[in-house]
C-alpha cells in the first residue's frame, strides 16, 4: 500500500528502467532515494536473472544461465542519518509476486521457476550427484504453489525476500575481495568454482558513471554471497511481519533487497533455488543509533521472524551423519550430513514414482526445514531435513502397505547437453 | 503406564542393577528382553554418565567426566521376527525424568545439568573460545527448567532420548572402525580428539562374559556419535509422540535407548549437553517388513515428529557465515556459520548482564532452533539460530532504551585448572 | 493478482461506481458478472457504511450510523453451471484493504475502525453495560494495526471478509421473512430490535429497475445475519487460504461478498464491528456437482480455515457462566456465558488503566479467541475469552507486583447525546 | 515428581481410601491437607462416578450412572496463610492417567470412556436428537486415543482436569442455593432436570461426620455446575503448564480437584463426557495477596493455558446459527447455534459411515474448537466447530469424488431401554 518510489516496469530489462538499481556491492553507488527513519515504502524488484528464465519445458535456460548479471536489486535506499555504527531496523510489510499481472513471460507474472545449476554454471548442493541442469515451473494460486513439472504437490508459499542488505565500507568490500580471492586462489580452475570475483562485464551500478562506474565495476563485490551486511542470506523465515536489524557501514545505510522467492526450502539446495520471481516488497526502516555497539552486532542480520508463516503440523524427517555417501568418514561436518539428509529424503521419495531430479526440485521450493540436529558428537555431525506430509497429495508415510505410486507426468525438463 | 522391562534402582551405579545395559554397541551384545511387534514397554534410562555429575556449584566433575563410561544404555531389547532388511517402527509413547523420585544425588531426581566440556575432555562446539569447562544445574517443576546458575531464564522442556539406535551387523561395525580409525589416524594425538577409538576400559556389555566380553569389548564402537543405526542422533524433536523409523542389521533388530534429555538447543552445542537426566522412556515397537528396500531406508532414522513440542510464537535470531573469527574465507562450511551464529547470540546476550558462560548453556539447553538457511550462495553459507524470547523474564529485542541488565548471580561455575 | 471484475473507484459512493453491487438478499438481483468452474478473480469491497464513518475523534458517526444501507456488497457473480443442490466452492486467495490508497477519507485506506453500537442504533453484545456509541480508528502499518484511540497495543490482524454468500431462492427468502417477523412480532418497539425487516428505503439491488426493483426492495433480505446461504457469518477464521463450501439454491449460485475486516475477535462483539475496512478480495470458485446431498450440506457454510494465520502462543483467558449480572441463575445459556467472560477482561484490563470502552473496543477489534468451553453442566455453561499477551505493550499477567498502569491518551471517542 | 498427598487404591471405592475426598461444595468440609505457598504436590484422582462405567459393550451403566455420586473429588487442601480477597495460584505441572496401571476395571487404567446421557439421565446437549444413552469405550496407548466403538479415528489427547476450584463461603453456597432453587421451582419436573438441588443422599464430605455431616450434606452444593469458585469449568485447554487465578473464599482456600479428562471436545457436548478417567494431577500452588481487588477478579478462574497442546494445523468446520430445527428464529442464541454446528458436523461424518451416535460421541471426546463467530448480527448467532481432519484414518473433506465409506464396525453401545 505505501508509495511505491521504485517502480518497474515489466515489459522492460532491468537496465532499461525509469530507475536503475545495481547487481554488485560497492559503497559508491549513489543512493536512488532517501527516506526518514520510520517511513514505510513500496520497492519493485526484479527476478534476479531479469527475465532470462522461460515459463516453458526446456532447461537450457538454466544450464546458460548468465550469472555475471546477478542479482538485479532496488535500491541503494539511503536513510536520513544513519551513520556506521548504527542498526537499520528493517519491517517487511508485505511482499509478494508482481501485482495485478497475472501472465506474462517474466517470473512473478502468476508463475516463478526453480532450477539446478549444472557444474559448468554454478552446480547446487547435490551438484555431485546431479550434474545438469534441470528446471520446473511452479504456478501461482494466490498463495499456493503447483507444477506441471512435479505433480502431487501443492503448497503455501513462505513468501520472502532472499537478499536484503546495507552497503560495504570501503575498508569491508576490500576485506571481502581479499579473502575471497585468497579461497579462489588455492583452486583457481575449480568447477564450480570456489567464488565469484569482482566481474566488470554485465555490471550494473545504479547512477555510476564513467570513471566512477569503471572503478567500481572493477572491485564491487558480487552478490551470490551473504557477508557481514545481510546480503544474499536466502532465511526463508523473512516473511511478512518481519522486523531485521542491519549493522550500518555507510553514511547513509543504502540498503538494497532483491531476489524474491514465492518458497523455498532451509538451504535453498538447488541454488537456482526456491521459486524465483519477480515482484514488490513493503518496508518501514527506522534506525538504533550507536546499536552495533550497545547490542554488539557487528555483521550479519539478526531478525524477529513474522507470525504468519505458513503452518504445517506433521513431517516426515530424515537425518544424515558426516560420512561421504564413499564411506568416508568426515569430522563434524554438518554441511555434508545436511546433503546425506536431503539425499535421503530424495532417495525415499523416488519410491513413490518421482524422478530424483522432481524430488530435489520440491526440496529447493517447498517450505520444508533443515536443521542442526547434533554437532558435537564426534566425529558425525547429525542434520535433519523435515518434509510436512500435507504438501503432498498422496499419503508419503511409511507403512507395510508399503509406497503408493504417483504419475510423474512430463518430467522437469533437463538441458541439453 | 506399560510394564517397565528395564527397572533401574536410583541409588545404585548402572553395573549394580538387576539388569545390565551396555555402553558399546556390537552385535554379540544379547538381548535384555524379547518383545513381540505392536508390544509396549517402559524402560527406566541412566543419564549418561552414571551419576558422576554433581547438583553443586562446583565444574570439576566436568572437567573430569569419565568419557570412558558412557553411555549408559537400556537394552538390547528384541523384537521377534525382525530380520536385516526390515524397517524396526518405534513409537516414543512417553518419556521423562525420574518419576516419583523428586529430589536426589543422580541427575533425573528432580534436577539436571548442562556441561561445556573443555578441551582437555572432548571440547564443545565452540571449544576455541570456551576452552575451559563450565556447568549448569537446571531444576525442574514440572516441565519447566530453571537455573540457579542462569538466572532469568524458564523455558518448557523439549524432552528427548538423545540416543537410540538398532545394533550393527558384523560388517557394519566393521565398517565404523575402520573408517573413524582412518580419520583418527589423520591427528592422533589431536586435542580434542577427532574420533573415540574401541575403548576396552569401562566398557559395558550387558549379558556377555570372559572371551566373547573382552572380544567384543576390543572391538565395540563407541556410544558418542550417531550412525547408520540412529545411535546418538540428539535430536531434539525426539519427543513424546514421535514414530521412528530404524533400519535393522541383525536379527531380532536389538534396540537400546539412553540418554535422556530434559531439553536441548538444536546442535546440543556444549556436548555435556541439552540438560541430562536419567529417566523413564514408554516405547512402542512394530515392524514394516522388507522396509528397508521398500522405502529405500538404508541408513540414519527417518522420523516423524510428535505435536506437542513446546510452542513460542516468537524468535529472536542471529546469523552467521562461513567466515572465520580471524577472517579467513571458508567454502560453503555450515558447520562454520553455525558456530558464527551462535557466537553472535552468545555475544548479544552479555549485553544484557549474562556471562559468556551462562550465555552458551543457555544456548545448549533451551529449546532454540538452529537451521541450515542458505548452502549455496558461494562461498559463503549461512545458517542461523533462533531464541524463543518469551523464555527470558526481561524483554530481549534490540530497541532504541538499550539491553536491560540482568543480576547474573552467582554465574556457571567453572572447573579449578 | 486475478482480473478485477468488479473494481470500485474510492472517491464515489457505492451507487456511483460503475458496476453496481447490492444490500440486500434477493434471488432476482441480476448476476454482474459470469464466471466458470476454476476461475479466479478480484472483486474490489466497500466498506459496509459506504464511506459513512470518518477518521476522526468524535463517534457521532457511530451513534447516526444509516444501518439501512448496509451492507455494501460486491456482487452477485454467476458460476455457468451451478444449479441448486450443487456446493459453491470458494477459495480466498487473498484479501485486503484498499491497495495502493495509504490515506484517504475511505476506511481501508490505510486505516479502519470499531464502533460500539449505541442502544438507540442497534447495541452491541454488552448494550446493557455500554449503552452509549463510541469509536476507535485503528491505523495499519503492513498487517499490524495499533489505534490512538487504543494506545499500548499492537497485533497482527486477522484478514477476513465478514460476509459471503449465495443467492436465496424465493422460497428460502420467503421462510426467512416469514420466522423473522414472528420474531419481531414478539416484541416489536425493542430497542435495540430483535431483527430487521426488510426496508424499501436505501435498497441498493444491482441491476433491477421499476417494478422488478420495487417488488425486490419490499421483500429483499436484510444482509445483518447469517442464515442458511452463509452470509454475514463474521467467522474471523475465513482467512486467506481458506476454502469455504456454499449450498446453492439458485441456478448460477450468485454469490455475493463484503464487509472485510482488517481483524475481529471472536463474536465481533462491539457489532460495528471487528476492523471495517473496504478493500479487495482474491477468489476461485468452482462447484461439487449435488454436494448438498452427497455431504448432507443444506445450509450454512462449511469451512476448511487456511494455514497462515497469526500464531500467537501466550494467553491470558477469562471464563464465565450463564448467571446475570443482577445474579439471575439462567439455565445453560452460552450467549450469557460469553458476556459475562468479555465483562470479566474488559473489568481486568481497567485495573491497567484502560478505560472499560477502550477494552471493549479491542476486544472487538483483536485476534481474541471465544470458546464454548461446558455447554451441558446444569444449569451453568461456561464460555471463555483468550487475549493473546504479546498484542500488549505492557506484562498484563497477573502477578504480586499488581498492574502496570498504561497512559490512556485521548480515550476512545463517545458521541454526543 | 512431587509426593503424592492424596493416593488413592483403584481396587478400592472413593469412600473406602485411606483419605476422603468430597461430592459436594461446602465450606465446613475440613482441609485433609494443609500446604505452604510454593509448595508442588501430586492427588490421585478417582474417575467421576468412581467405577461405575465399565470396560464393555454395553451403555446400560450410562443410563443407569448414579449422578447422585459425582463428583469424587480429591481434596480440599488449604493453603497456609490465605484468606478471603486473595488469588489462588495454581499451576498444573502434570496430569495424566493411572500411572503403571495398564489394565483393569477402573476408567484410568490404559482406557476410558464416553457415554451419551440419555434424557431419563441428565440428557446432553442435543438430548431431543439423541434420547438415548449410548457408550465409547477408547484405549490409550501413550497420550493417543482409539476406541473400537469409533473405527477410524486416532487422536492426541487434550489431557486436563474438568474440574478444579475453591470452597465457597457459606454466604456464597447460599447465594447458589438461592438462585439455582428459584430456576428449578419455574419446571420442576422438566426431564433432564433444570439443575440440581443438594441430595444428601450419596453426599460425601470428607472429614465431616454426625450433625456436621448432616448439615452439610443437607445444604452442600452440587459440583456438576461451573461457579465462581471455579468449579465443573471443563474448560479443555486447563492442559499441562496451565496457570489458574481462583478467587478465594474461605481462609486456607480450599482448593480442590477431580473429574480428569484423557480428552475433550469444546462443550463436552456429550455431557458424559470427553473421555472420562481416573489418574493423577502435579500441582503448585501460591498466592497474591488481596488479588481479587487488586485485578477485579471476583469470580471465575482466571488462567493461562500451557504451550504443549496437541497441534493440528487443518480443521473442517461447520457453522450453525439460532434457528431451531423446526425453523424458528430465536434472538440471538448462541446456545442455539452450537448445536446446530454440532448437528452439522455429526450428519456430514454421516454421509462417511459413521452412526449419527459414533460422530456424536467423537465430538464430544477429540480436540474439537468451538467458538463463538458472530454473537451480534441480529438475530442470528453464529458458532463455528471445528474438527483437525488429520484425526480420521480416510480424507474426510468434501470433493469431487464424493465421501469415503469406512466400516462402522460394532458400532456405539445403546442402552437397553
Amino acid at each position: 500500500m505505501p508509495k511505491n518510489i521504485f517502480p518497474l516496469d515489466s515489459t522492460k530489462s532491468f537496465t532499461e528502467q525509469e530507475k536503475l538499481g545495481h547487481n554488485r556491492w560497492h559503497p559508491d553507488i549513489p543512493p536512488v532515494e532517501t527516506l526518514k527513519p520510520g517511513d514505510t515504502f513500496r520497492a519493485d524488484c526484479r527476478e534476479w536473472f531479469d527475465g532470462a528464465i522461460k515459463n516453458d519445458d526446456s532447461a537450457d535456460d538454466i544450464r546458460n544461465a548468465p550469472v555475471s548479471k546477478v542479482h538485479a536489486l532496488s535500491g541503494p535506499f539511503a536513510i536520513e542519518g544513519a551513520q556506521p555504527g548504527d542498526l537499520l531496523v528493517v519491517d517487511i510489510l508485505d511482499v509478494g509476486p508482481i501485482p495485478q499481472e497475472d501472465e506474462g513471460p517474466l517470473a512473478g507474472q502468476g508463475w516463478g521457476y526453480t532450477g539446478i545449476f549444472p557444474r559448468s554454471n554454478g552446480g547446487s548442493f547435490l551438484v555431485d550427484q546431479f550434474p545438469d541442469a534441470y528446471k520446473a515451473i511452479w504456478d501461482f494460486t494466490g498463495q499456493t504453489a503447483t507444477s506441471r513439472h512435479v505433480p502431487g504437490v501443492s503448497f503455501t508459499g513462505i513468501i520472502h525476500p532472499g537478499l536484503m542488505g546495507t552497503a560495504p565500507s570501503a575498508e569491508l568490500l576490500k576485506k571481502w575481495n581479499q579473502r575471497e580471492a585468497e579461497l579462489i586462489a588455492t583452486d583457481p580452475n575449480r568447477l564450480p568454482p570456489l567464488a565469484l570475483p569482482p566481474e566488470p562485464k554485465d555490471a550494473v551500478l545504479g547512477g555510476l558513471t564513467g570513471e566512477a562506474f569503471a572503478a567500481a565495476a572493477a572491485e564491487g563485490a558480487r552478490t551470490a554471497p551473504p557477508r557481514e551486511n545481510g546480503g544474499n542470506q536466502d532465511i526463508k523465515n523473512l516473511t511478512k511481519g518481519t522486523r531485521v536489524f542491519y549493522p550500518v557501514f555507510v553514511p547513509g545505510a543504502n540498503f538494497s533487497v532483491g531476489d524474491l522467492h514465492f518458497s523455498q526450502g532451509d538451504g535453498e539446495i538447488t541454488f537456482c533455488g526456491g521459486i524465483e520471481m519477480g515482484g514488490f516488497i513493503d518496508l518501514r526502516v527506522d534506525l538504533i543509533k550507536g546499536g552495533m555497539d550497545t547490542y554488539g552486532v557487528k555483521e550479519n542480520a539478526v531478525f524477529m521472524p513474522g507470525n504468519v508463516d505458513p503452518q504445517y503440523s506433521e513431517w516426515l524427517s530424515f537425518s544424515g551423519t558426516s560420512v561421504t555417501l564413499d564411506g568416508e568418514q568426515r569430522y563434524l561436518d554438518s554441511h555434508l550430513a545436511y546433503q546425506r539428509a536431503c539425499l535421503h529424503a530424495i532417495n525415499y521419495l523416488t519410491k513413490f514414482g518421482y524422478s530424483a531430479e522432481q524430488a530435489f526440485l520440491l526440496l529447493g521450493a517447498a517450505p520444508i526445514e533443515g536443521r542442526f540436529s547434533g554437532v558435537v558428537d564426534i566425529p558425525n555431525s547429525c542434520a535433519t531435513v523435515y518434509l510436512p506430509t500435507a504438501i503432498f497429495d498422496i499419503d508419503i508415510r511409511p507403512s507395510t502397505d508399503g509406497p503408493t505410486q504417483i504419475d510423474p507426468g512430463i518430467g522437469a525438463p533437463k538441458s541439453a547437453d
